[in-house]
């Protein structure tokens, strides 16, 4: 079986992005929040001076896996970061390397950029996940919670007077 | 007593904005944890094509309040959101509207460019800024952790083989 290769995605990707996209909420149970189309992925990927990046993962010749990353800030590093945003292995490639690799390459894009920090999220109860983490260095920031404004709080905030 | 004006940062801000990090960072009890110098936020914050946005928040002809800003990405939306960074006041102009007027301008920013989520992380003991936030129609994704890789931890993961 061959090794994973990781490389930059293009626009023939979309069909697997979109999978991965997919296969990742159902593992998370959020499936019903999908709401990504085709179109959306080619108009924030593929755009000219995108915001956010893919990499895919091939193996046997084919795309088994993915990441899409951003740059976010550090205000007390006065550096860039890398908040890695989505990470998925196909089940029947699991176990071969494919995610570890996946995430070398994303910390040798964050060093080769002066990026202090990379950063990601993950469900809780997703333990499997979690050691895999800890185990490539990375360690909770436990006194951290996200807050989120969306949907029709997010036109009624933006729609205040102060 | 005048009425919170936001504008965008601009190079002659950086002292004060240095001086709302650290005083932020004060705040956190994180201080000894920031190591941004004007250099920094000059070559991340007003370089070509930033990554990274400030505004300012100014009161009596002076500022007093900063939030800075990335936009990040959704997946599930297949959209582009923001995520705020930093937001702090200075303690004499707090309770006056500054942070809520920031945050006001960043929503609007959020809406008219088409981002579905505008997201910030908070520290669990932050009570006060926690009820600020969920006023203003956040919630908090009680779900998620942060996990972070930095320093040497980073360094080693890059230079790991699969």
């Amino acid at each position: 079986m061959s090794q994973p290769v990781i490389r930059e995605a293009n626009p023939d990707d979309i069909p697997a992005i979109l999978h991965f996209i997919h296969e990742l909420a159902v593992y998370e149970k959020l499936a019903h929040e999908v709401e990504t189309t085709a179109q959306m992925v080619a108009e924030t990927i593929f755009c000219d001076q995108p915001k956010a990046h893919c990499l895919i993962c091939d193996m046997d010749g084919k795309a088994v896996g993915f990441a899409i990353y951003f740059y976010n800030y550090s205000t007390w590093r006065g550096q860039y970061g890398i908040y890695l945003e989505d990470l998925y292995v196909s089940p029947e490639y699991r176990g071969r390397g494919a995610g570890k690799a996946l995430l070398i390459h994303i910390a040798g894009i964050a060093v080769a950029n002066n990026c202090g920090r990379f950063e990601w999220s993950v469900l809780e109860w997703n333990t499997p996940s979690i050691e895999f983490y800890k185990a490539l260095g990375a360690r909770e920031m436990s006194d951290w919670r996200i807050y989120r404004v969306d949907g029709e709080e997010l036109e009624r905030l933006a729609g205040m007077t102060g």
